[in-house]
């Protein structure tokens, strides 16, 4: 059956934005001096409604899935990487395990489409599609009934998890492909502006996979709502993305978003029910091409930019300490009544000698 | 006496370098694929001597002085805010003191010379020089002596800190102004470009900062070398701070550099022991103006760009989770052999379809 989209309600508040801004502004610190951190402060707020908010037990979810297009060697990396970083992740040794341990966040991952059997074990969900998608450059990457499947598992898992706050990461060699045509064809940019080096292409295979995309968009130029470009460029581990994307925006959870692919599928998400972005706080702009325009046409405002480009929700686990400070200074910091401190002098300062 | 500057060893060291490099790259994500936190788990690491780094108990110290040049106007803030912001922070209310306490960071206050007498309580140590610099725009902010006392009682908070790991941070209303005059000085650089609105002046405060500083430079032309720069301008918390920094930096300590004072700081006293520098993570760059070129001369690449102008220490808290990270993924993060994960398809992908 297909995959209701949740209605995502317009959570623009001007009142509580008001109140929020005149609590920022009447904390003991020179207006606006903490910079982003204020922005992230408000819309942390806004989202939670509340003046003094919260986060409770952040759940970092990696949706993983491999990519049939990667047989076209649009990767430095063989596709049998994704299982591997899977298990990798399970027993603690990937960036993502090592970040989420160190900053207090609980790891979940999602086999959406792996090309591999995972076993049962602590902190993997089964919600695998197919063993990878087909390769979008002969055919659609999934079919309609397979994208609505991924959609409904993402809605499923977010639905399940506690807390109210939710870090997108991602696994799955071939993906930088995925979200390189989707970008393009929803924002309708040039692919070779969308087009970086994944994880880690020299000039000529950049050149090579930029041809491979552009023959791949050109064969679904019919493509051109949300869900057909989805399900024609994939892929699962995105699709299931955009569920559990759409499902948080809804249950009004704050939404922490990584890098390149997780942008990619809050593109798609947004591009479904737009309020969904008033729920994102974007954890960095990454090294990877693309993600920079990505997050102009998303008009987002990222916290950090140190050149990640690892993907797996690395940084959104580094940048998610920020998140809990902002919120710390919205509770916690004195204004100045009540901390008896002076106001500034005036506009101008005082003539004093 | 005077105060004898502590030698500060050359601690690069090529065999450790390479060791953590190689370390580094044979961790299972893509080459160079966690960009800056890379540099600083190296950082780090040269640091402490370890391939194994440890951050233990942080201290982020709070320095605090007056400045006889604030009666000219070149603040939008009167004095009394210095004091007024101390007593804050003791209480938990200002915002370092709500980021050290989220961000798992020891915090202690020292009077280094504030317009104030402060009651003995814990968080709080007693190093005044005198209550306030004089007014360098008539004369020098400190005497020599002055100058060294201040700098002998740095060098002494720092041998009472436990841990490896002290994070610098300052409270003065004026102290911009003593931070653009170093910079102006020891960098040769014209004041205009290091002077910017500090608490928050307006483009004519600004303009008539500018017009005090240029003449306070000139007054004070001959005070060339550092240490006459820094009696000259000022002021008595920097001053504790370059003892501070320079104390911290024979101890091998990780020095965690908050914004433009604290930058200011570090600039004078690596002109004293350019090995200073080796042992500085810079936590960001400040929205003051001034602070991208101090960064420039130190050739320093900081961390955070989110436009933080509120000093304390605050960008030095909000940073130190990520120097955290650094280590645990240099000390955690499983590698390609361990996890059992391929490697990349050669130098260029494999042409597989």
């Amino acid at each position: 059956m297909p995959f209701k989209i949740p209605t995502v309600d317009d959570i623009a508040q001007p009142a509580l934005a008001a109140r929020l801004k005149h609590l920022l502004d009447n904390k003991t610190k020179p207006l606006g001096s903490l910079g982003a951190l204020e922005s992230v402060a408000l819309r942390i707020g806004l989202i939670l409604g509340s003046e003094s908010p919260v986060l409770r037990e952040p759940h970092l979810v990696v949706f993983a899935g491999d990519h049939g297009l990667a047989e076209r060697g649009v990767s430095a990396y063989p596709s049998e990487v994704t299982w591997q970083m899977v298990e990798n992740s399970l027993v603690g040794g990937a960036a993502v395990s090592v970040l989420a341990r160190h900053n207090g966040i609980a790891l979940t991952l999602v086999d959406c489409g792996v090309c591999h059997d995972f076993a049962d074990r602590p902190g993997l969900r089964h919600h695998k599609i197919a063993y990878g998608t087909s390769d979008s450059s002969t055919g659609p990457a999934m079919s309609a009934g397979q994208c609505d499947a991924a959609l409904a598992n993402g809605a499923a898992v977010l639905r399940s998890l506690t807390g109210n706050a939710f870090l997108l990461g991602e696994m799955g060699i071939g993906n930088t492909s995925a979200a390189s045509l989707l970008l393009a064809r929803l924002a309708g940019l040039a692919i070779a502006d969308c087009t970086g080096a994944g994880t880690g292409l020299n000039g000529e295979g950049v050149q090579r996979k930029i041809g491979i995309l552009q023959a791949t968009l050109t064969r679904h130029s019919e493509a051109r709502t949300p869900l057909q470009a989805l399900a024609a460029f994939g892929g699962f581990e995105i699709a299931t993305m955009v569920g559990a994307v759409l499902q948080a925006a809804a249950e009004r959870r704050v939404i922490v978003v990584d890098g390149f692919i997780a942008s990619a599928a809050v593109l798609v998400a947004s591009a479904l029910q737009p309020a969904v972005l008033q729920r994102c706080v974007f954890a960095h702009r990454s090294g990877e091409r693309g993600h920079a325009l990505m997050l102009l046409h998303l008009r987002a405002d990222p916290i950090l930019d140190m050149g990640l480009r690892l993907g797996e929700g690395s940084g959104a686990a580094l940048a998610w300490p920020l998140l809990v400070s902002a919120c710390a200074v919205l509770r916690e910091m004195a204004n100045f009544e009540s901390a008896g401190v002076s106001r500034q002098n005036g506009t101008a300062p005082a003539q004093k000698a």
